[in-house]
This record gives structure tokens, C-alpha cells and sequence, in this order.
């Protein structure tokens, strides 16, 4: 099965990045994690990316923050999909990050995924990785229906817990 | 070959989404363009996109403006990669379609590209059929170096084409 | 005398949304309070809208956050007028759900209230069913007669509350 | 039946807002269009407002640009349902008008649609009054299937207009 | 002496908006507060504007957030220089307030100042009454010289105080 | 009677700025127009602003755009009060002048007004300088009486002219 | 002397970069032009970057829009300094450039300019290189009081200027 | 070697803008820190910047919150290159700040960096001063190393760091 590849511009993106570890694993998806910095450490991110392919990565997941520059300098290294996750920093709320990851020239695509998304980036990766992958597109199909499922029981007992409010 | 959807929610989005269908030829992708609106035609999206991987779809492209609903709309009736291409309506130069399009729930993501991105679209699109389709990652591969091409011819004559601007 | 409904995507919108179910108590209003998510549970959520004015139901009002599709999935179900509570989240104090509410394409409308505004989409429910309902219409008008009493009141001790801030 | 108001603040917001006549017409609600300003006119605005249920209205569309107090002020002064229309004027786009509109405090209601939304002030006035009107319910679930055939018919033809795009 | 008005649109406001009493204070100028509220106590706002000036007022002071409707419902019935303070609210940072208070109509206009500044409105107030009032204008040339002198005496023991942060 | 002045930073702002003068004129205030730039001329700025209470002038209005420094640093000259116009300019739509002009820290107040809103800055002056003048107060209510007249006119006419756009 | 560089992304950013060419020419600045583009010729950029210092530039100036990568790309390579000139497309003003731009991390810098600032890139690039040039610091203290005469030429005469507006 | 200044408006920036001292400290470049208003001490503010260059200053930092005139009329009396630190103020997370820094007009450049960029101004300044300075230039190399081998060592202990947030 293809890997894929959690990639980060700092260990403090970890926090919230590390959840899209979470749901990797949920899915069986075997995945590494590196720290990648498109301004500090540039040769070895584009090295990473230019070798991810062949080093057996079927898609990229990159979260970045401010000038989220690094989805973008990914892509720019790869055929492989390459997933952008905008990160909420001090400012703006993360839409600096998600301006700097959606808004990529033709030709150079990131899929971006919304601000803090790490979870998501995550269930992408897995749709993707499932386009040829009839087992994993199940399970992703059996954990839609498990959240599907959730959400009618929550809606059953909702008056219940409504008065917890009132 | 598993083929590419073009979903948009009007006719009065073809001028911008069939730069989509435009890249997916280029790849020899197969696709199928089709007009269903998450608000007139809810019933006939829903279906769409629940039969889409038992039709032999891969990926589905979703160009939407303003409340962009379709992309995650979509994306609620198929574990296939759907992509958002938030459309540039009368106001507020498609923030609105970009929000709409990228700020989904954990569990149901959209890969969002660029407003009025189609082209991006059909690249990413390209990629994600790539995984598992060697040739057609190589052919990725190759217009990824006709771009660099064109962009290094570009540069040896700049400072002729500049003249024309002072 | 018709029901109101009162849906959200998830149970983590109970705290900000049940301030619209004391607002219906509060003016004697029957109503319902649904978990529906419009990308979870989009048959729920459908079938729920296609049968609401069938099920007694006058009005709808949906909150949601995100790209709050919600309230326009629910309108694309329904002849009845359905409210949009745009809530806050995590980033972009809402701005997100303010326009994914509130920009829907024509034919489909939904009727936006502010931000966390859940109370104002119940007098606005309540006011719409007032047209056909005279009881419910004077029960508004001395709510609004009583709003004005308590401003006044404010203004008539406004000097003293001030020396607190002194 | 109840008669809808189309109020403006400027006869240069006419070429917007008699879109909204023209939905209206369309249903065969009876309406009267108004020019009264918040600021220019604020009496004639009020008193408007304060004798509209008794004169025979059910539901007051409100159209405004730039500062839009337009449909706040006559939501002051009524308990009729008051739909505002934000407009856009030569700079934000319309979302001075849109946040001015919505952004309500509780207990005052405006049910906002979109910027330049005419038609869907005059679609929910409908759908507002056919709540005790069950001829007029009738008429609008033609009206969306109608929308709805009309765009199944587009997607029937989608392949060819796509051509003129190429 | 010429009194100056503050008027806010609920108690809530008091804690920014009595810094503007504070300034007035400072200054000698004879002041009133009031809660009234364009769209709770529309009258009541109605008739205080205009009778504004015959009651001994030169200039009014009105802060509000959200749709901040006071400051140009004021304006409309007076001819009195109004100031609008946009009051910071639970989303959007009082960019909704701005908006709402700045962009008003030509020919009813309003002064805005900064976000919750309410100091700034008293200031400005203060230099509003001056121009008829030379001995105001002395004193408001002494409070900016005192403001020039305390910055200046930062800038003398800022490289001490630099080291508290080091 | 005591002079107006309209500054402004550059002469390609004399478009806009000019019908601040055509107001003025209006009313009959004596008025001076001046290009002087923050940032190409501040000796010349601070000059004036400095002797314009000596020289005759009551109030100060001042247009510029972007990084809109023009109207706070005249401000930070003189105790008159000063008007600020936020120009729009060829990005932001005016956002960036609106900012830089109304954000003033406390102590040096501008009275901002909307974008590109140079017919309300004399507005505004003609009121700053009504408070010490009856007969100029007098000519204002009799101008805000005839913009009442003018609207309850087209109000009069508005249902034929709304036909024009039908 | 140490030369300039003008990098842009696209031959299609020419038409506003070439004035950055403008003002080193008038400065005797010598300059470079090239295209390279952070996503589609990475390895160019970086190695014009990682040689630039060598190769006698003191300043690198960068055109970049949408998700402006460039900048800081560059800086990623060199210790020069490096101006960034964020660029406006067909949507956000610019804005995403912008913040695309100026969010750096820290330690990597880029200065940034205005929206479409290329004149100011060329200016700052000649201040850059004036620190250690009195000539050329000169030069730049004349082209600044060049600026200052034609303002107060302008002024001398607006309001001739201003009769052709009214 | 020539002295970097590091101004600010208030001695509240403080806390931001001593991490600029730090930074220039760690490069040995000699520095002094100032209080100057560009509202409150024009004049102060003026002369410093004008006499700067002569007193062995090279480059001039400046932070300034809201509406962040400081470091463009810094520019305004100087030739040596000033860069700008928007600073974030109580609402809009610096956003007036940054455009009031950034949107220069033509000639009078101001280099701006992130929000509350505060290190990445004094990285700039010694990146400015070592375009002259080959032993500075040295030790920027050897400092962009050192960070570079500090996210090569966070890098290849990411896999356990990541363990402390499942």
C-alpha cells in the first residue's frame, strides 16, 4: 500500500497537525511525519518531494501557517496529490495560510482543505489513495456511516440534552 | 480508465469550468460534464454522486459560485475525492464560493483549488487518477516540464519583450 | 397552530441555538429540535424539509457553521421559508457561515439572521407566523413594547450605573 | 390577500429592486413600491412601518446600500416580517450593506438575503405569506419545479453549449 | 457653554463608552448620557436628535455595534455634528459597527472614529466646540502638549525600560 | 465667518475632493484648497495645519488614499477639528484609506467619513461650524428639508418609473 | 556598483514590474530581468538566489501574485535583502499576494511593498544600496525634493485645476 | 558600523519591539531604541529621521499599531530605508496596521514585515546593513545555518515529539 507523508513547517504546527496522524491510522494507512520548512530548510523539502513518488508516497499532506508556502513548493516538486492545510496562527485567523495554499497558479494544483483541517486532509488522503484501493474505499464508506449514525443518535436524545442549556 | 466528472451548478459556469474539460483531454482523460444545482436539482446530485463510483468515476470536479454548496454536497453521497473550484460571482470576488467551498466538517472534505481554479481542477484531478496510473504520471510529469520549458524561454528573452512596456 | 423546527448539524450548536427554542417558549410557539447535518445525514436532512409542511411545520430555522450548507439544503427541499443561523466557529468569527447562509442563487431563498443570532431567528419565525395569526402578532407587539420599557427604564438610572465604570 | 411592500431608499436602487416586483407579479401577490430613506425621510419611514399591518401588508421587502438602516429602522417599527435586501454600491462590494443588514440585535429581527438578492426577497415574501395560503404554497412548488426542469434540460444539452467554449 | 450628548443603545456599552464621559470631564464640558436605541426606543432616539440643539446641545456622541444604526438615526433628525463610536461586538471586531457607522448617504453624515474609541469622540467633541470657544482651545492645545510631553519622557528612560522585557 | 480647508495629497484626488468645494459653496463658507502630501510635502503640512486656526479657518478637511496619513498628521498640528476622506485607489476599494484614517490613537481624533465621501466631509464641516452660527444652522436644516422633499417626490412617481426598468 | 534584480514570476507580470526597470535606469542603477517561477522553475530560482551575492547584486527585487511564493523563496537562498512586489490578479485586489508576501517567518524576511508597487521596490532597492553609496544617496535626496517641488507646483495652481471638475 | 534605530509610537510596543533589539544585539549591530509618535511628537519624529543618516544611523525600524503612520513619515524625512512593523492593536488582528504600512505611495517607500514582525525587522536591517558589510553578511549565513540544522534536528525526532499529542 502507497505511504503517505505528513509534512510540517515546525514541531509547533504539531498540535494540531498530529490529527491527521490520528485518522491515517484509523484507516490503516501507513504514513511518516517530517518537519520541512519551505524557507529554513528549502533543498531538503524539495529533495523529499522530488523523491516521495519513488520512495513509495501516493499523496502529501502539508500543513503550513503566514505565508504557508510549503504545499505550494511540494507540488512544485511532484506528481503526486498534494494536500494543503492552511494553519490558524496569531493573526488573520488563518486566512493568510489559506490564501497563500489555495491560491496556486495553473499548472501547480494544492487541494486545499480548511483552516486547521487536519483531519480532513487526512480523509482525503485516504479517498485518494482509495481511487485504487476497493478495500480502503470500503472502510472509508463504513466510517461515513458511522458518523452518519452519530449524528441520529445525537438526534435522538437532542431534547434531552437541550435542557442542559436551558 | 477511470473517468473524471465535471459538475456545475449553471450553464452560465461553462465558460470557466470547461477549462477543465480542456486539461483533462490534453491527459486523454475520459469525463463527463454535467449541470446539477445542490439547490434545484438536489435529488438528481445526490444520485450522481452515489452511483458515481459504481459508473466508473475516479474523481468529480465541482465548480459552484456564491453559497457554494455542491463540491460538499457531492462530497456528503461519495467516498471518490471530490474537487472544489469556488466560482467568481457579482460580488465579493468569490470569497463567498471560496469559504463555502473549503470550511467543511471534519469527515466530509473537499480538495478546494483557486477561485475560478478549472484548470487546477483538472490537474489535481490528473494527479489523484495518477496514483495508480504510471503512464499517465509520467505524462503529468511531462507537461510539468514543458511548463519549466516555457518559462526558461520566457526568461531568455524578457528583456526584449520588457521594450515593449517602457 | 403550525410548528416551528429547529435544526443544527451538530450537538456542539445546542448551546448557542437552544436560546431560539426559549424564544419560541417564551411566545407559546410548539416546536421540534432536530440533529441534521447536511454532508452526515443528507437523506435525513432532506426528507425532514420535504415533509415539514406536511408534519404541521411553518417555518424552519437551521443553524449551522462552517460552510453552513444546512439551512440552504433544507430550503431545497421545502416551499416553507427557512431561517439561517450563521454561527461562529473556530476562525473567521462566522464570516464563513455568514456567507455560505446568506449568498443563495435565486429561486432558493434563505433568511439570514446575524452571527450566533439564534434568538432573532426565533422572533423572526414567530413574526412570520403572526401574518396569518393575530394572537401570536399582539404577543409580539407587547414583547417589542416591553424591549422598549426596559431600554427606558436603562436610560432613566444611566447616570448612576455609569459611576461603576468611573 | 395580504399585499407585499417593496420599500427602497433611492429611486437609483430601482433597477435592483423591480426584480423583485417582477417575482412578485409573477406569483400574483399585490405589492406597492415605496421610495422612503432612514435618513432622508425617517418619519415617512416609520410611519409607514408602524400602519403597514393595519393598511393591509403582510411582509415588507427592504432594499439599501452603503449604512443600509433601512430595513432595521422599519423592523423597528412593525411586527411584520421585514426582509432587507443589502445593495451594492461603488465600493465593498455590498458588504457594508449585507453586515449592516444582518447584523441585527436580538429582539429586532431582518431576515437578509443576498447581496443584490431582490428576487430572493420576493421568493421568501412568497413563501412567507403562503404559509396561511395554501394556493399560493402551491404556486411556488410549481415555480421550483419549474427551476428544477429547467435545469435537468440544461444538463441534457451541456455536452454541446460546452462546445462553444472550446 | 454648549453641552455635549453621549448616547449608547444599551447599558452593555457603558464600560467603553464612559471613558468618553471622562474626557468631557477633563475638559469642563456640561454632558448627558442616555440609552436610547434606534431600533428598541425609536421615538424616543427620534425626538432627543431633535430637539438636540433648542435643549442646549452642540454636539452629539453616539456609540453602538453590530448594525449601528444610532449615530445616522440621530444624524437624520438634527443638525448637529453627530460622532459615531463603532463598538467592538462578539464577531467581526466592530468592522460591522464601522462600516455601518462611516458609510452613510451624502448629505446625513456622520464622524467616525476609531473602534471603541470613545476617548477619541470626547476629544473631538471637545475640538467641535472649540472653534467657537477660545479658552476650550487653550485648553485642548495644553492637553496635546501634556500628551507630547509624556511621550517625550518615554522616549527618555525607554532603553531602561526595554531591559524589563529582555 | 471662518474658512473651510480642503487638503489633499495629490491632484489627481481634485475629482473626487471637488464637490467638497461645490458644497461649501453652497453654503456660502469661505473655503482654501491645498496639495500637500503627508509624505512628499510634511514640512508644508505641518505648516499649515499649524497656523490654520490663526489663519481663519474653523475646520479642516483632508482627502487621501492608501496609506491615508494626510488627515492624522494635520490633526496632530491643530486643535481645529479635522475631516477625513478615505479615497478609494486602484486595489482594496478603499479599505486600506478607511483604516489608516479612522484608527487614530486617543488624544488626536479624526472625524472619518465614508469612501470617496467628499460631498459629507463639508456636510460635516458646515455643521462643525453651524454650532457657533445660527444662520449657517438654519441653511442646513432648509438643505436636509429639500433632501426630503426631493425623496417624498420620487416616492410620488417611483411606480411609474419603476416600469422603465420592467 | 552592485547591480539589482528584477525577478517576476510570468512574462504576464511584465507590464507592472517594467516600472521598477524605470526608476534603477533613472537612479543608474544597473540591473538584471529574469523569469522564474517558484513553483514552476524552482531549481532556477533557487540557484539564481544562491548566487546572486556572488554574482555582484546587492538587492533583489520580486513580482509575484496570487499565492506569491517568490519572495520568499528567494530569501529562503540568499542573505541579500529581497523586496517583495505582491501583485494584483483577477481576484482579492491582490490581497493574497500581499499576504503571501509580507507573513514571513522569522528569520527569513521580505520587504514588502504596496500592491502593484514596483516603482516603490526600485525606490527601496536604491535606498538598500545607498547605504554604502553617498552618491547614490544623493540621488535619491534629489529625486525626493524633485517630488516635493512638483507638489508645491501643483498646489500653486489647483484651483485652476479644480474649475475644470466643477 | 553604521547604527540601526529601532522607534516605536508607544512604550506599550514594547514587548513586541524589543525582540527586535534582541535580534540585532545577537548580530552585534549597535542600536538605538526610541519613543517618537508621529501624532503626538511630530516634530521629534521628523527631526530624528531627517538628521538619522548623519548621525551614523544606516537603516530605521518602526513599529506602529493602528493607524501606522510612523514609519511613512519616518520616510518621509529620510533617505535611508525604513521598515515598517505593523504592530496588532485590540481589533482587526493588525490588518490596519499592515495596510497603513504597506500602501505607500509612489517615492516613498516603507519596507513592511508581518505582523507583530518585530524579528523579522532586525533580520532585514542586518541583511540591509550587509550589503556593504562582508563580515555581517558572514554571520547571516551562519545564522540562517544555525536554523536550518535546527529543523533538520526537530525533523528526526518529530516521530516521538508527535506521541505527546495522541
Amino acid at each position: 500500500m502507497k505511504k503517505a507523508a505528513i509534512i510540517m513547517g515546525s514541531d509547533s504546527d504539531l498540535k494540531v497537525m498530529s490529527a491527521a496522524a490520528g485518522v491515517l491510522e484509523d484507516y490503516g494507512i501507513p504514513y511518516e511525519v517530517h518537519i520541512y520548512s519551505a524557507h529554513r530548510t528549502p533543498e531538503e523539502t524539495a529533495a523529499f518531494a522530488a523523491a516521495a513518488k519513488d520512495n513509495g508516497f501516493g499523496v502529501i499532506i502539508a500543513g503550513a501557517g503566514m505565508s504557508a508556502a510549503l504545499a505550494g513548493v511540494l507540488a512544485a516538486h511532484t506528481v503526486l496529490p498534494v494536500i494543503g492545510v492552511p494553519l490558524k496562527s496569531s493573526v488573520f485567523d488563518g486566512m493568510d495560510a489559506l490564501l497563500s495554499t489555495v491560491m496556486m497558479p495553473p499548472g501547480i494544483p494544492v487541494a486545499s482543505v480548511a483552516v486547521n483541517g487536519a483531519k480532513n486532509a487526512a480523509h482525503l488522503a485516504a479517498q485518494i489513495l482509495a481511487v485504487g484501493d476497493e478495500a480502503l474505499a470500503e472502510k472509508i464508506a463504513s466510517v461515513k456511516k458511522a458518523q452518519k449514525e452519530a449524528v441520529l443518535q445525537k438526534d435522538a436524545s437532542v431534547m434531552e440534552k437541550m435542557k442542559e442549556y436551558r
